[in-house]
């Protein structure tokens, strides 16, 4: 148990960020692109000059419209034993998203990614423990056309069971939920427990709601169906350079995407979702991967423990090119801060070059990293048995405690057994191959990717779903072409075999 | 800044560690094997039986020595420009120490180190921004008979001039000062400003003070040179199998040791330094770069908050073989666990498979990690100016920030600029070699030990030190052997080259 969270903002400067958002809301305002979000907005007190697009939010309707925000948002799953609700089961764990690319896992070549990828990572995500929502890392540059966002989604759910998050273009939004109800055997099933959460960016910092995805967060909050925004202050780009500057900008952009949601539908839940950045301003590089979006995440905490509106974001992204100590220590460093911070849902695996490729490697080493941030959750586990005083009275000074009953009794469950992180002394190590984390993690990969993959629908639905959408893809289940079933013993593989595992390290 | 560290344990919970660890230590004791320990002890209040080698503390001894303990710690500086004090300068960054081996930067073959490693060490140790303190990080292999640890501190002397902390057997400890006041100018000189610190273990796990290092550590203690002494209980062999119960019995060994020194010297000042782990119990691995060394490390924090004494210890060791993502994930994990759980210095550095073998790459990698933690520290940097309220409304929704004064001045300044980590798009990190961030490190570790040393002695006191000290090794610096002082260009490698550095990254 974490009995404080960390804070980097004192409960005064805490109150000022808020009150300095709500000068922003009320004295700037926000550039609306979406007619109907101006509607929805000017009809509960905001104010905008007719012809103009920029809306400003006077002090009270913010006030009024963040205090019904609920204090959970559950992620609901086909198999309700994956539901997890904020901030109960906090931290959940989901990948990250929408990368283009694809880290081939045959020959560590980066290419575009299919519908049958997403069908492994789906399969992969289930399968490793840490994870509790998978949000589709990938595009499927095989969809046909008219099913672009089903093609991810049909292959995502028949492999996958934990709770899905999908977002998609505004032609593909009627199509989801009908794809989604039908799967769930009619709109009433699915309403009783939806499994899908809807996810958007409708606020283009600085401070500009855009018309599409501003239009489909409406649209699903007029639904009743889970869905958030996230908001992505860039500082240096589309916020100030600094990091106060650019957690208030992001802060006032929360509280106009939530307090839209709240005139729709009072009382829906959502989540302070965010992902601030501080670009690189040697070469304007987007940096997600940097200590700052660490340091900005444990202020996004704060400020929604003040609203009292559970919390996440994209955190631990990396803006390494393969798995490297970069990879590990910029993931690492950004989760922990996050959980140290409060911070509830973090959007941190899988990805490489910041949003722009998933890498099965680094999935399995952010499931690690995953089960250690968890770990950290439970914190020292005090009670009075745990003090083990008569343990140590027992075993007194200078006497051994590796054969005591008590330690016998929690060998497997006092500390995480990790396995990809490895702790042979440096012979065994190189008796076992010399691999390094990124081969052991493509060994897990593998070890999981080649088992049979059945998937959760069966044979009668998976005929209607190819009937009534002729042409999509992603149901089939393959293993990645050249790995067998069997994977290779964890032995000493032969010198060409070690290179090429090295030269796959190297190359990521 | 950081407004609350993370914590724990309840202040409850706190107070029953404390309570606990006084009942350890009156009830069960510590076994003193050192009799000049003993009689120290049993002098001011602790009882024995005649004969017997068990040392009980009366919680009221307890109580009133570690009343005396101050509340800062320094390391002093031969430049006072590099004089450390904790808390005020934490996190302090300490290289990690005393690993036998050293990976051969040239082959990347871990071999024995010697004092010629030691002075490269040393030179490089100075011209990396986020350390503090130099820790000697190896042994030296070719030191003559007599000359074991002057042949260590010699080169670390010569070629650093920030903070020193050694240790060394006892046999060197007269030397050791000796030398120390030597190259002060003497004995008053050198007390005046003492710029070594000396440092023990004398606790072995559980309970037991051993005879050497006791016997140095009242040594010291009575000299009045700055010195302490660091507890090392590890889970399941030598302490609980719990974190609770690793945590109090560690605390109980702290304060066993804090309150020998008060009673030497009342008012001395000291650390809490800690290495806690629990133990692989799958193998019996010594795993100091588990994520509960980090979780054990909150509760080191909270306990030495307690008291009002500064803490550190032995943070972010990795068990990694080479540089790869499980060396970056472990010391960032823990490291960081520690920064936010307010530990005040950090043994962190450079060493890889716990503390096997230095790494030039690695120390490259951890200052950068440091220079993270240190960005940590200093928070969100909240203030008006900081709120940039005026530049928002300025820029105004929808604008750019990027060539706005506000952010042209800050460009240097808002965010740390990593040169390991690397934020190139893939195809212009391809183009510029592929390197991962060991390669680059590495990079960065030819491109300092390629630099002129001259050192920080004059040629007439090394001439002195060597008519003292007749075969005293390591006073001459030299690159790595093969390693010129044009590092090549950061272009685009030849394939043989590119080839080379992906098998060095991958064999570390």
């Amino acid at each position: 148990m974490i009995a404080h969270s960390a804070e980097l903002l004192t409960p005064e400067e805490v109150q000022r960020v808020h009150d300095a958002s709500l000068e922003i809301l009320e004295g700037v305002g926000l550039l609306v692109r979406n007619p109907q979000a101006r509607e929805i907005l000017t009809r509960h007190g905001c104010t905008g000059q007719a012809g103009e697009e920029v809306i400003r939010f006077p002090r009270r309707v913010v006030e009024e419209h963040r205090a019904s925000i609920p204090p959970t948002f559950t992620f609901g799953a086909r198999d309700p034993q994956y539901d997890r609700t904020l901030p109960g089961d906090a931290p959940v764990i989901v990948t990250g998203s929408s990368a283009p690319n694809l880290v081939d896992p045959t020959n560590g070549r980066e290419r575009r990614a299919r519908s049958d990828d997403i069908a492994r990572i789906a399969h992969l995500v289930q399968n490793l423990p840490a994870y509790d929502v998978f949000s589709i890392p990938t595009l499927a540059d095989d969809a046909p056309a008219g099913l672009f966002t089903l093609s991810r989604l049909y292959p995502a759910m028949k492999f996958c069971s934990k709770p899905i998050r999908v977002s998609g273009p505004p032609e593909d939004t009627l199509r989801i939920t009908e794809f989604a109800y039908f799967v769930a055997g009619g709109e009433d099933a699915y309403r009783e427990h939806p499994f899908l959460t809807h996810h958007y960016c409708p606020v283009v910092s600085p401070l500009t709601m855009d018309f599409d995805s501003t239009g489909m967060l409406i649209h699903f909050t007029e639904q009743g169906l889970p869905c958030y925004a996230t908001l992505v202050p860039n500082g240096g780009l589309t916020s100030p350079l600094t990091l106060t500057g650019t957690l208030v900008q992001g802060n006032a952009e929360f509280l106009a995407a939530a307090v839209l949601e709240q005139m729709v539908r009072p009382g829906k839940s959502t989540l302070y979702s965010s992902l601030p950045t501080i670009a690189d301003m040697r070469t304007g590089a987007y940096s997600p991967g940097a200590i700052e979006t660490g340091i900005l995440f444990i202020g996004v905490g704060q400020m929604a423990r003040f609203y009292g509106v559970p919390c996440g974001g994209y955190i631990g992204l990396s803006n390494a090119k393969v798995n490297d100590a970069q990879s590990g220590f910029e993931t690492a460093l950004s989760t922990l801060a996050g959980v140290l911070g409060d911070v509830h849902m973090l959007n941190m695996a899988g990805l490489l070059d910041a949003l722009m490729a998933f890498d099965f490697g680094k999935a399995v080493i952010d499931d690690e990293i995953a089960q250690m941030l968890k770990k950290v959750k439970r914190g020292l586990e005090f009670s009075e048995e745990n003090l083990a005083l008569d343990v140590i009275t027992e075993v007194g000074p200078g006497g051994m405690f590796a054969d005591n009953q008590h330690t016998l009794e929690r060998m497997k469950t006092a500390a995480l057994l990790p396995e990809i992180a490895d702790r042979d002394p440096r012979a065994a190590w190189e008796e076992k191959g010399a691999l390094d984390s990124q081969a052991r993690a493509l060994h897990r990969a593998r070890e999981i990717l080649t088992r049979d993959a059945p998937g959760f629908f069966s044979a009668e639905l998976d005929a209607e779903i190819h009937k009534r959408y002729p042409g999509i893809v992603g149901g089939e289940y393959a293993p990645p072409p050249g790995w067998v079933a069997e994977a290779p013993a964890r032995g000493r593989p032969d010198r060409a075999e070690r290179h090429r595992r090295r030269a796959e390290a190297a190359e990521g």
